[in-house]
């Protein structure tokens, strides 16, 4: 799958649009989806353009695989949830919605269905506070 | 979440039950589920005994990622499938059925919802064929 420059994370990891950032290092970055299944939900993404899978260096795949433990267990104190699921989409027919590799970490909660995927927006307030927590949450596991 | 010596996959990883293998090194193992959600639903577990996802060690995350992209790619090419869902669940409230760390290869195929998870077994035959498709795939790839 060939990467297309401009697609929206592309675009957050150059600064040019905005986000609910969580953490980054030389090879990761992460923040909140802002139309999340549930509260918390969080992305975390290689910096190496890469629109899929498989075309993924091991480096950067090994990189991004313990930023998304780091961020889950954070999320994961941060939110309370008991359970997390972590899914990566790979072409639109599996739902991927940004040509550029991402993991979803995404907080379950007792009788509660996660809401449909890339579909209504959040409360810009309501993400500014749950980033705080899941900062301070990483913070604290060190 | 503490580790059960005698769930299903750390009785397949024993040898004690049959699985569709398609792969194994020291450090991770791969088979179909017998239960796919679509054809060529396969699953990647470390060796390591983890319940889930934050119990890890970095190097079976390691290993593990890089077995499932291994697999991802010869199971895309096995299939013919355009799209595919990485997936790993992390309590019972996730949907996690099976307390060892597994990650999902779920291809996607244009038209055709997911089955539902862990629900329905599938024809053994089929199951060996699918088998032989990916295991032939993996070799072609080297």
């Amino acid at each position: 799958m060939s990467y297309d420059n401009n697609n929206v994370f592309a675009r957050i990891l150059r600064g040019e649009l905005p986000c609910q950032k969580l953490y980054e290092d030389d090879a990761t970055f992460a923040f909140l989806d802002i139309m999340p299944q549930s509260d918390g939900h969080s992305l975390v993404l290689p910096k190496e353009p890469a629109a899929v899978l498989a075309d993924l260096s091991p480096a950067a795949l090994q990189a991004t695989m313990l930023t998304t433990q780091k961020l889950a267990r954070a999320v994961q104190q941060a939110t309370g949830a008991p359970g997390l699921r972590i899914a990566q989409f790979n072409g639109a027919v599996a739902g991927q919605t940004v040509p550029h590799v991402h993991f979803h970490i995404i907080p379950c909660y007792p009788q509660q269905e996660l809401r449909a995927h890339a579909r209504e927006s959040a409360d810009p307030a309501a993400l500014a506070a749950m980033r705080e927590k899941v900062v301070a949450a990483l913070a604290a596991l060190g």
